[in-house]
């Protein structure tokens, strides 16, 4: 499972500062502390200002300081995403396309020239369906466009996206059925989810988030892009892969919690806080 | 869902004592917690001591003169079931039958007389399988036989068993497999589970219980044997149903929480200790 550690994000207010006023020590600090918790890459994501090219060049830069992971570059602008990806040190992950003309047409000729892995969101310009019929035909045409441009659906990561549960209750059940769908029509390609909008405007939403999540391991998720240093939603992970039989002898699960991952070493964990 | 609380069993030790000295204030202790905690059953077993007949008969007894919830009443012997059956206020769950020749001859007579739902274990006197298949014939055996002595699959709740991850690291996929195609192949009967094996050998064992039980919601759970108590359970179990799209609104699980049900009101809750 690739973890994409979620933090270093321009739109969150102390991390936008921090990317304004060139903080590197503060994002690389940031970039370590997921590191240490198990993130398999690191996302970045400098904002959406005027300046993001050149903030998101510095990012790249900065992050690739201080830790060795590849990173997962996040912008819709293909201006920023152009500017950034020869910085990268290790073939990055690129964050993200999605049936959105403009991202089709900006975004995926650059992924397609760095042969990066890409994620790829179930959405178009009319938003996001909640229909699985009309979410399946945007991933349709998304796999069809990535196909076309050369990118082999082994590099594309289809994010099936949740919408938030106190709007639509069946949100996680409609996105774990795309899941499903998606594997079943496309075995080649990968699965990626983000999981903040799931529970927004419910309480305890790390435990809503991180149940969510075990039921995506079940439905054949690939990619994570989470909190890593999460350590109930760490946990989780780790217990649903042991569950389902996916952990031979126990033995990550076992590391994990000897390693101190789980946060704990015979006390209570961090848990979920609302 | 039903939540069959687990805690009042005479092989706890501290359980048998309190049994043994007739303390009914320890008994009606742990009924009330586990009432108030959301139990919809409330398991009684006695121990497995001569005197096993007259001790479940008090427990019985002792219980129900605390609290109004039905009684799952838990004994592998004929004469302390026949002796505490007619005890029973609301019409109990027995706990259980099996494929085993003493329980089908013994037990399945009185469940049949009682007319009462029993929990059915996918054992046999050779054990549990390991194997998905053989455990199948298992529990066909068994519903041939409940159904040879009139007793409708509506009544029979079946429980897979799991083995210890720790010895056969593919337990939970088995008894997950097993909870889906008796659901295939038997529509009417319905599922529990006891989680108390699954875990054994392995830390933090009550955040592998938890992982397991959202699974077997997913596969069709109709009853699981817990400890209600275990807050970050019973958030799991409110959070697999939301995620999954069964909970209407997202009321029952807002509730639980403004009811203080997960054990947290805007702080951290209690969560798995190793």
């Amino acid at each position: 499972m690739e973890i994409i550690a979620e933090k270093i994000n321009g739109t969150r207010k102390a991390v936008g500062a921090a990317v304004a006023g060139r903080d590197a020590a503060f994002i690389q600090n940031l970039a370590r502390l997921q590191a240490a918790a198990g993130a398999t890459y690191i996302d970045v994501n400098a904002g959406t200002g005027k300046t993001e090219p050149e903030d998101l060049v510095w990012l790249v830069e900065t992050v690739q300081a201080a830790i060795s992971l590849p990173l997962c570059i996040d912008s819709a602008s293909p201006t920023a995403l152009a500017a950034a990806l020869p910085h990268a040190a290790k073939l990055p992950l690129v964050n993200s396309i999605s049936g959105e003309r403009s991202r089709l047409e900006g975004v995926l000729p650059l992924v397609a020239e760095h042969g990066t892995p890409v994620i790829a969101l179930a959405a178009d310009d009319s938003g996001i369906s909640k229909d699985l019929d009309s979410r399946m035909e945007v991933v349709r045409r998304v796999l069809t466009a990535t196909r076309d441009a050369g990118v082999p659906d082994e590099l594309v990561y289809v994010d099936p996206l949740v919408l938030p549960l106190a709007g639509f209750d069946q949100s996680g059940a409609v996105a774990l059925a795309a899941m499903r769908a998606v594997k079943a029509e496309f075995p080649a390609a990968k699965l990626a989810v983000g999981l903040s909008n799931l529970s927004y405007g419910l309480p305890a939403r790390s435990l809503i988030n991180r149940v969510f999540l075990a039921f995506a391991v079940d439905a054949g998720l690939d990619a994570a892009l989470v909190d890593p240093n999460d350590t109930a939603l760490m946990q989780e992970l780790a217990a649903a892969e042991l569950v389902l039989g996916r952990d031979p002898f126990c033995r990550q699960y076992t590391q994990a919690y000897r390693g101190g991952r789980f946060g704990f070493e015979g006390t209570t964990p961090t848990a979920a806080t609302p």
